[in-house]
């Protein structure tokens, strides 16, 4: 059985809805952020990051969201969860990823993570101040150049919708209104609506 | 023909060399960086994102470093310049390369390009004070617990060693020596002789 360390409100999301779509049998497991205890050794044995998600399967323990991503695709081809008979279109599904990672869940960071990049409040502030605007000009990107409809990736549903209703889950936060976005708007609706969807976040209370 | 565009110094080196190492038959186009060229319609066209790589193929233009590194090694899939036979490898690599491009990337880009994240001069100062100290942490890490020898990966040399190149030419300018950490400056010394580095670092001037 796989097991999925999480964090409450984390990118792990991503991963969790992954396996729920690919039918996987799966366990997933709270890490308690709020006595941090992704920061202290019982989990760093697991995760030296001190990050999530980890997935620990037979053969050892995976991080990094799009790396996760691939391999649930890819451990389940039945469920067609990426192009994997493609290559231009898996790198087109894997660029998509590779931008939410490096850019725009970095862009999300600096709302609450400041001090990995700086030491002084005043700076906390500075960085604050941009976050909107920056994800706003994501959105804006992603709307129109990497959304294809009526999925990120066009007919089919696949692992970068599960990625990227992990970052739509932060935007309330980052004062952004998914309603600007209309296509996206939509996407996170029909997402809503399916039924691993439904019981990833009934199984984490909503 | 496959044609790349890159920057001077930009981590579109590491899409470079495994180009070199694929055998295959490409151009590299440079982007004038100097005049700004990344943010001009010209090149927006070919990347709305502004940032570089980007690489031309017969189906369209991919970017991100991880993507097009996947893509290098499934297109020249003889080559063997990732673990394409076993997901729980791959996902490995893709793991490695995912840290270098959300984290590792990230930590170096705060030295100088500060204004992605923040808007006073003070706040950018912070960040710079703390480049050195967040990669050496990672460079840390990267050898204690992802390096498996005598290649990032194992015994056999693959497309994260042409990423790991790419970060490696950023750490002099983050006040950084490699020589700390021996066994990653060892696999910079063996990347230096291959043939396929050779040629690209005489292509780009060094």
């Amino acid at each position: 059985m796989l097991k999925l360390y999480y964090g409450p409100g984390t990118v792990a999301i991503a991963s969790h809805l992954a396996l729920a779509e690919a039918g996987a049998d799966y366990e997933a497991i709270e890490v308690d952020f709020a006595n941090a205890a992704q920061t202290k050794p019982d989990y760093l044995a697991i995760n030296p990051k001190g990050r999530v998600p980890a997935l620990v399967t037979e053969r050892g323990i995976l991080t990094e969201t799009p790396a996760i991503l691939l391999y649930i695709a890819q451990r389940y081809p039945e469920k067609n969860l990426a192009p994997l008979d493609d290559i231009h279109r898996l790198a087109e599904m894997q660029a998509f990823n590779s931008y939410l990672c490096s850019t725009v869940h970095v862009n999300h960071a600096h709302r609450m993570r400041g001090p990995r990049w700086a030491s002084e409040e005043s700076s906390f502030e500075d960085m604050r101040r941009k976050v909107k605007g920056n994800m706003e000009a994501c959105l804006t990107l992603i709307q129109s150049d990497m959304y294809k409809g009526p999925w990120i990736m066009g007919e089919t549903f696949t692992v970068a919708d599960c990625y990227f209703f992990a970052i739509y889950r932060w935007l309330e936060g980052d004062k952004v209104d998914i309603n600007d976005y209309p296509k996206l708007a939509d996407l996170i609706k029909r997402m809503q609506e399916r039924p691993a969807v439904k019981r990833v976040l009934a199984e984490l209370g909503g």
